[in-house]
């Protein structure tokens, strides 16, 4: 023992490292009495102060204590934790996603439909004009440039009057879902459409709230069905449900309205693909109805890239105190940098003109995808009311959805059904393709 | 009726909004037959594609239907919602905070300190190597590259031997912190040190999880009392407890093990400033003594800028398990471009030789602050354990904390005590102190 090898740089490290490992492995018992500095150094050939560094970590880490004119002495440090025995796990990692030749499921906008040049030189004037400023703390509710340009960007777009001081920036949709819980709360019951977006339900659930599926009908989301739900929040898409493609009429949207407030409930527009609208104007909103009762919530991960975590909501005010109660010591979750260069993208128009460039882009696309289901002879109904991203394709003469599946399968097509979207059983979806194309491109459709 | 002024440009929403506010105000009653399209047409001296794009808009949006040979009619669209009556609220905007002379509370490093000129460079080079890369889509455990770089980085300088794998990339401590309520479980009971950082129960909370206060000792988190108190999950910070400083030796770091094995329950090691140990090397951490009940966590928030919300934790297989299943058809929730540009900084040294500049600093700083101290002869006795960046100083002379308070404010100084950060009631923590110095300056303590 203490004839350790303490050649090199880093003696004091080295010490210590060895008389740790000796009292782990049970050479230096419990209460043993270490010799003293003077000896350690002679016999080591170091000096005192290396073995003062070394017994001071000791000490501070615990294997060691000190008695005062004793000496120091070696402590129980409990035993069979320290073999260095590795642990054996078999966690998967995350499974290759499967190549399909064409993809009508994920809607991920072609990457080099993005404005990358531009981003870059926005980034580049942000890291340039910010400086330093790039690294203070952002308040929990954003950055307030940001906030004030997508108020001005909803104003010019949809129309909506809406106060920046209400809007807050979130890390993507899913983020902004578990805030609205905290908020909401989680006794609340949240209905959401059904066939609908399977994320919305799961991260209700994820987040502990309870959820329960409503059906939606032409007219989005069925009223009646609500009201006899039970529910206290409505999680609607009224400007383009997916994946039925429905819209809600304003009738529809203003007897919702009137829902949310006999129940002092709320009702979460879930605007996730307005920009997209892909003949006339976007569809007014339902948050200018009512903007007491509505949370409006959108993203840019569909508009702009899959990898931009941003969304914002705009709260009702209501909400918007209890989000500065519970969160007004925290900082915004998302980058400054990120807030920055979006909120020049917005002011320098460069966001609309890229939307216009995209929504060109997916009205070739569109119709190219409806002639080609046209040359198809397949007697299908296209039911596609022009708005957002996918349309549904009911498919009389199929056999089941596991035949369309199957064949489309075969030919390199990833699809999905209307019934892969259920939540709860439902008549008369069968037999109905969900086209999602916001991946296509020309080359697919040719 | 029908007299609308439809000159200059955009005709067709002209129109479209003319006769939606028509419907909302009640001057085309619910039913009433809308005239034909060539009626409008010739009326309003516009073309007949022009009403037809308008009318199409109202029938998207529900403001009007079309009954087949019979022509368009208005519907019933709900009363008293389109008044235009504006919200009057008073939501309180966040309070601008008062500047002190000194903050003792709250932990900001200078920004000078911070290497922003190795950051924009670096951010630069990620944007022009990885190029159009950066808009994929990020799994959602993080980007590989800064998993392996974290992984390394802590094998460096904690001697954590941690499979990149099972390293979840987060926007933070308090996103982590509710992610694990997922993985963990809500029905669980978790355990926090009292006094303690409140942000950690409130966020247990406000996740939906229920918590109970454990005292901390000389020896961290008190056991015996963490044994009665029938939690499942212990969240504590074993290297630098905050605010009380103590360090948790390996012999009570070894029973925590034990008692979590037991339980089959998990130990949350919250590694907030380890890289602050200012005399000798960092603590030797809890998380290689067991890495199946051990998370290990970390944020950059501290070490690099309160604006990079990043933070990453260590799982035990079990929970990345878990966390694979929850998550992963999601997309990482912190851009790209961060975890790029901090895979380099890692890689490339940069983030170390910060980290040795900072600590060097605070060596300055906590040095200087001593000395004042001492000059003081407030007969106080400070309990700094050489870890991290705060400590307590006892001072047995005042009459009460309100009275320290009181004298710190007179003098523009920011001081909370130990009682301030209490979560229940303790004994023997009054007249304490908590100086937290990651704020401070040279110039502060002149």
């Amino acid at each position: 023992m203490y004839k350790y090898d303490l050649t090199g740089k880093n003696k004091y490290y080295k010490l210590y490292a060895c008389i740790r490992d000796d009292i782990l492995s049970g050479k230096i018992k419990a209460g043993e009495r270490l010799p003293s500095k003077r000896t350690f150094a002679s016999e080591l050939g170091v000096s005192v102060v290396t073995v003062e560094l070394a017994l001071d970590q000791l000490l501070a880490e615990g294997y060691v204590t000190s008695k005062e004119r004793s000496g120091i002495y070696a402590e129980r440090v409990g035993e069979g934790l320290f073999g260095g025995e590795k642990i054996q796990t078999k966690a998967p990692l995350i499974t290759q996603e499967k190549k399909w030749r064409v993809d009508l499921v994920k809607g991920n906008t072609p990457p080099n439909m993005f404005p990358f040049s531009v981003w870059a030189r926005l980034i580049r004037t942000v890291l340039s004009d910010c400086g330093e400023h790039l690294l203070e703390r952002v308040p929990c509710d954003g950055d307030y440039e940001l906030k004030r340009a997508i108020s001005a960007y909803l104003y010019r777009s949809r129309g909506i009057d809406a106060d920046p001081r209400y809007i807050i920036i979130g890390a993507g949709a899913e983020h902004l879902y578990g805030v609205l819980v905290q908020l909401i709360g989680r006794d609340k019951l949240y209905a959401v459409e059904n066939p609908g977006y399977g994320k919305i339900s799961s991260t209700y659930a994820l987040n502990g709230a309870s959820w329960t599926p409503v059906p939606v009908g032409e007219r989005g989301m069925d009223l009646d069905e609500l009201e006899k739900s039970g529910a206290d929040v409505a999680h609607v898409s009224p400007s383009h449900q997916f994946p039925t493609g429905e819209v809600m009429p304003v009738s529809a949207r203003s007897r919702l309205i009137e829902w949310a407030k006999e129940k002092n409930g709320y009702v979460i527009e879930d605007d996730y693909d307005s920009e997209f609208r892909l003949t006339g104007k976007p569809l007014q909103c339902t948050y200018g109805l009512c903007p007491d009762r509505v949370v409006y919530m959108n993203t840019f991960s569909k508009s702009l890239a899959p990898s931009m975590r941003m969304g914002y909501m705009v709260l009702p005010p209501a909400l918007y105190e209890k989000f500065l109660k519970f969160y007004s010591s925290s900082a915004s979750i998302v980058p400054l940098f990120e807030q920055k260069a979006l909120a020049s993208m917005l002011d320098g128009g460069y966001f609309e003109r890229h939307l216009s460039r995209l929504r060109n882009y997916y009205r070739g696309i569109r119709k190219l995808l409806l002639e080609r289901l046209n040359d198809a002879h397949c007697g299908c109904v296209v039911n596609d009311t022009g708005s957002g991203l996918h349309m549904t394709v009911k498919l009389p003469k199929a056999k089941s959805d596991e035949e369309i599946k199957r064949i489309a399968e075969g030919r390199g097509i990833r699809l999905k059904c209307l019934s892969d979207y259920l939540l709860a059983p439902l008549q008369g979806v069968d037999k109905c393709a969900v086209i999602n194309y916001s991946g296509l491109t020309e080359e697919n459709l040719q």
